[in-house]
């Protein structure tokens, strides 16, 4: 199975604009599943309410979703996106699935960093896996990885592949996102945008880029430069996140001893 | 507060030889709070439950915790070591807390690894925390690091320091510990073991050393070599520990939405 990210710079505010320039540096790139970053249709700082009513989209009929819903069929490939999405009079920091056979669903962001919160009402729905044919894919966005809950209910809902939208700013995720694949025998694809956005005057945003993909045994398969757009697909085999053996004698999930866990909710 | 680990090669078996140099190895080093390897006492690898019987000791009345409460008083410091211990006709993978006041706790290692489970019983009463006055300490050993829910447990039960005492033999645990601390906001010290045991033909074990201290910031603030035994004592300041935000709108334990862990448990 052919999973790839794209890693850009939006250009902040203009949206089609992004999709079109996401579109042109995806190319023809072969892939039957590719991730893209948190808002990447948007930008990441937005200075008022306003611009994000005036920004985000219904899911499934707006613009992106669409967009990318005939560009799945198309290239029969699946997508994951960030967005805005608006529902109702709400906002969500969202990330979308969709692939050939149309929309298959949405996952609205559950942990909110920062100034989101400003923006953002945050995700009721918990964490979603879907079954794609090839490979259950869960979705999580950026700040999530923090939250070692966020994978670890991903993977025992039966994700092989997390794809994790992001617009990392603080400069630990790649790495603890090996922690979470190690712990959860998973793969994770983080698409992060580059570029420095600095709407609301002193609160520059620098963003860190390390794109990458990293297996079930915590190797990272590639890791994309820091300031530079890339696409880059490489071939895995999602069964490999099905063998949680760490010995013979120790399958990560059937040790897990729940009756401890309970402080944790 | 000045906390340190003691990174040796036990001696198999030889239990009153892996004290006494233990005691040599810290010699008179001074520290509030030192954490010891796992099994430091007896090495890693039995051979048969017999061997385990043989070793093993109740807590607190055993020769080790008796030594060690000797010292702790004697150097006003607290130790965290791993023992086998007895418990009537049964054996634990335990670490052992005891102080300058005496014996304090002992946590009964919840996920066991590989063949462990052929001689020890698993842990029945959850990860502990005890406040030792300067700190409060929580107690996971080993392979407990594989499972992001031991950590979490200790962290929201108010652990500022976590003390693990292990006997690493795979490579991912030092830069794991270091997503544990990140996430937790928690100190951690991981005392390991360092050479070789094969008391099982064909079943030899390379430990890894590689004992180390991190700051809840996920600083390595010393990390050990893999071949030679070392005490090293850092000076840190366990209240950074209390410290939960990650920007001045995110808290890392009130952002926890556990209404979505469910799954965990």
């Amino acid at each position: 199975m052919k999973v790839g990210f794209l890693q850009m710079e939006p250009d902040f505010g203009r949206v089609r604009r992004n999709v079109e320039r996401a579109f042109s540096l995806m190319g023809d790139c072969e892939a039957d599943l590719m991730v893209l970053p948190e808002l990447f249709n948007t930008g990441y700082q937005f200075a008022s309410r306003d611009e994000v009513k005036a920004l985000a989209e219904e899911v499934p009929e707006g613009f992106t979703t669409e967009a990318f819903i005939y560009e799945a069929r198309k290239r029969k490939t699946y997508f994951v996106f960030g967005i805005a999405e608006k529902v109702r009079d709400r906002f969500f920091n969202s990330a979308v699935l969709v692939g050939p056979e149309g929309f298959i669903g949405v996952y609205r962001k559950i942990h909110l960093f920062s100034m989101e919160r400003l923006w953002f009402a945050p995700g009721e729905d918990g964490f979603p896996v879907f079954d794609i044919g090839m490979a259950r894919v869960g979705l999580m966005i950026c700040v999530d990885w923090l939250f070692p809950e966020a994978a670890r209910v991903l993977a025992l809902e039966g994700a092989d592949i997390i794809c994790h939208p992001s617009n990392l700013v603080l400069p630990h995720c790649p790495d603890a996102m090996v922690t979470r694949c190690l712990e959860n025998r998973v793969f994770a694809v983080t698409a992060n945008r580059i570029g420095r956005e600095e709407r609301i005057p002193g609160k520059a945003l620098n963003f860190i880029g390390k794109s990458q993909i990293v297996s079930p045994r915590g190797k990272i398969l590639y890791r994309a430069p820091e300031d530079r757009e890339e696409v880059r697909v490489l071939d895995i085999s999602p069964e490999e996140a099905r063998d949680k053996l760490i010995t013979p004698e120790n399958d990560i999930f059937l040790d897990r001893r729940k009756e401890f866990y309970e402080r944790l909710v």
